[in-house]
């Protein structure tokens, strides 16, 4: 069966789902259509072609939209999407290049716009100077910047993954850095316990971190370009502003026509990423997920998911019948030298939901403790007391706590208790582990927790 | 209650039990003898021992007799038990420094009596230079050999893990190296396409692998000691054989007293490590474990699963109701830069047990393929046909290896389908793994076969 497919959106979901598309049924045609210069490149690696670690924004390109083309894909860059008409089953595509508008008609539609870095309305965040880090085109604005104003000092406002991996490249080169939280602690998606470790590797590594404030204003120069920072306690001066205080999905068009939002105002969707009008699916960074912690909506925007949601949208614009079922809350960081993991929920979050939980906290070294190069990994778990069950866990360590991780989320995804999680056959060599994992470790002091 | 228990053995399996009976009921009066000088020594560190990673064996002791009784627990060493009698509920213990005998009753007894290399009943075994690898007290003369003797050439037989190790641990001492295996691949409980990996690596650092011959009879000189080796087709010169082809139960004690064995040779218990005799327990590797994939007895003595025995075992002696359920089967090894790691059934073994399999082997990169330092990472996993459920796993490669396998024993334990597999919110970032993690791109190969 032939069938028109038309993709708004060039990025992760949206080009999984071209390509789970084109697998799932060659015979039809898929539209992709991508606003911005690129599509399909890896937006997680930002921070390291800023400092250098990745030479050139080509590596971070993960297929061209020639080898797009070979795959039967058809991919219009610079081609942004002014309209969705459910009603006519078509799009209004507007060429940013020459500047015409053109209709083009759908079976099946996937709405894949991602989200907008939220810039905060302070006095002074127009500068010269202040960024956001999202696209490509981000990067290389500020990369631009970084070569020509060669600035000695840097703010991170906000204590997120992209403060902290910024955190890393600019100060790789050299520039002096101040990191200012609103909230208590960084990283608000561990518990403070393990918080505090990242914020100790910060400070190891010579990052000021200034918690508990949120910013009033930036200062302006003469000349236009950013010069400080204030908050309410304290100001000090600055040569360039990374806002990093979180993402919104971009929903104007589905808004426009009408598609419902969920409570985390992202696209609603079913498991089969479709939302309530059929043949039009949504995936990505612009739709929310199921928790499947809590059942509820939760607005985690990640590659991992948007790729998954992508390649089921795609699959199911085909004709096919996949779905996606939610996420674990799994993600990682890099903070200079320590590897830093999360899943689950955090205490605060699980205390919310479901009133009493048991925590274990160890710090064991991640190789036999004789056998040279381990360093100390840290494991916090949190268990729900009235089920025993495995609601959330944490590693951080300078080797081994990224992949530990992902045991402990495979075990919150097959709804493990603490006492089976304890007995887990893990393999052992003194070169990765002591004998007693410390996973197991922590297990076994959940268990008395519990 | 006051209760006195009686281990016999002090390795990992008998000083689990005993610090864990006396955690578990502080009033319980806890004996351990031990045929040896050391108790509680990490014995899977004997290679690196050897290597010189480790640089004195002082650092392999766990924990010292002194830190036991500090503890409670009574620790006689050279003390060997030379009969266990079950009716009158006592041991006979020969005093191996003294001389003298005497008598120790009990309310429970764990036997933790281990396991012995098997030594080829070859012509020439017993010549000076032929060594097995188990005891503290083989690698202390091992050791003594090395040094006096210089030896320039040592054989490995058989293709297990102690070859693997002593492979690395020997070329570091530059000695070259023949490792000679009866079977057609190295490392058989490992699927022969990655078997084929680990075979590379030990070509890539010059030890050269003889397949598919069985060691006939060892040469021996004027002096005494092993000058070559010979299989049906083959000979050449050594100056050393390090025999490693496998351990067995030791059960002479548990055998004269008529406890029951089972298929494996090893000491039958229940899932609380009693034997059929109430009060009479048995944990390590003189016992067997139930396989969780086929729920069969498996013989798999490895020190992971002899603490657990043994934490099981010494609670329920002093009284409490543990339960050790078994084994997936996971293991690893580190042959030269290789991390070689595999849990669950071989293909060979599940097309016996369950008749159909599907299988998938991919090749992807650590990291993300823009991110430095990555390096190709092998993952092959198996399913049952009929009904989905991941069977199998093994992992290969320079990093991430170990900790990736651990990933796939959870999901053995979970008994999860490879579509539930492939849906894993696993954590990433570029330092760690692709978008797409390798175990994930392998289980979406492995949905095709199914």
């Amino acid at each position: 069966m032939e069938r028109t497919i038309v993709i708004i959106g060039g990025d992760a979901a949206g080009m999984s789902a071209a390509a789970k598309a084109k697998r799932t049924n060659p015979e039809c045609e898929v539209f992709v259509f991508e606003k911005g210069p690129f599509v399909s490149y890896a937006a997680c690696g930002l921070p390291y072609l800023l400092s250098g670690a990745v030479r050139s924004h080509h590596d971070l390109l993960s297929r061209t939209v020639e080898q797009f083309e070979q795959q039967g894909v058809k991919v219009q860059t610079e081609a942004e999407v002014v309209e969705l008409s459910p009603g006519t089953r078509s799009v209004t595509v507007k060429d940013l290049r020459g500047g015409g508008s053109y209709q083009q008609s759908f079976d099946a539609c996937i709405t894949a716009t991602g989200a907008s870095t939220i810039r905060p309305s302070l006095p002074g965040a127009g500068a010269l100077g202040v960024f956001t880090l999202r696209s490509l085109r981000d990067a290389l604005t500020l990369r631009e910047h970084l070569e020509r104003y060669r600035p000695r000092h840097a703010t991170l406002v906000g204590g997120g993954y992209v403060s902290m991996e910024m955190a890393e490249a600019l100060r790789q080169l050299r520039l002096e850095i101040t990191l200012v939280e609103a909230q208590g602690q960084v990283m608000p998606s561990l518990d403070p316990p393990m918080a505090a470790l990242v914020q100790r590797e910060l400070a190891r590594h010579g990052v000021r971190v200034v918690l508990d404030s949120p910013v009033r204003r930036l200062e302006v120069g003469g000349n236009g370009l950013v010069t400080g920072v204030e908050t309410a306690t304290e100001g000090w001066r600055t040569d360039l502003v990374l806002f990093g205080v979180g993402v919104r999905p971009n929903v104007a068009l589905a808004e426009a026509c009408h598609l419902p939002l969920d409570a985390t105002g992202g696209i609603r969707t079913n498991q089969r990423m479709e939302t309530d009008r059929p043949g039009l699916f949504a995936a990505g960074d612009c739709t929310s997920a199921t928790h499947l912690l809590t059942g509820k909506r939760a607005y985690l925007p990640l590659g991992t998911t948007a790729n998954k949601q992508g390649r089921v949208a795609g699959e199911n614009a085909a004709g096919g019948s996949a779905r996606f079922e939610g996420v674990v809350g799994s993600a990682v960081t890099k903070v200079f030298g320590l590897e830093v993991a999360r899943t689950g929920l955090t205490e605060r979050d699980a205390e919310e939901l479901s009133g009493s939980v048991a925590t274990a906290q160890i710090t064991e070294s991640s190789r036999a403790r004789y056998y040279p190069g381990g360093s100390p990994l840290a494991v916090r778990l949190l268990a729900n007391r009235a089920t025993g069950k495995l609601i959330g866990g944490q590693v951080i360590g300078d080797e081994g706590a990224a992949k530990r991780l992902d045991v402990i989320a495979t075990a919150l995804h097959a709804e493990m208790t603490a006492d089976q999680f304890a007995r887990l056959d893990l393999c052992y060599a003194p070169p990765f582990s002591p004998v007693w994992d410390p996973l197991l470790i922590a297990a076994s002091e959940l268990q008395k927790d519990l």
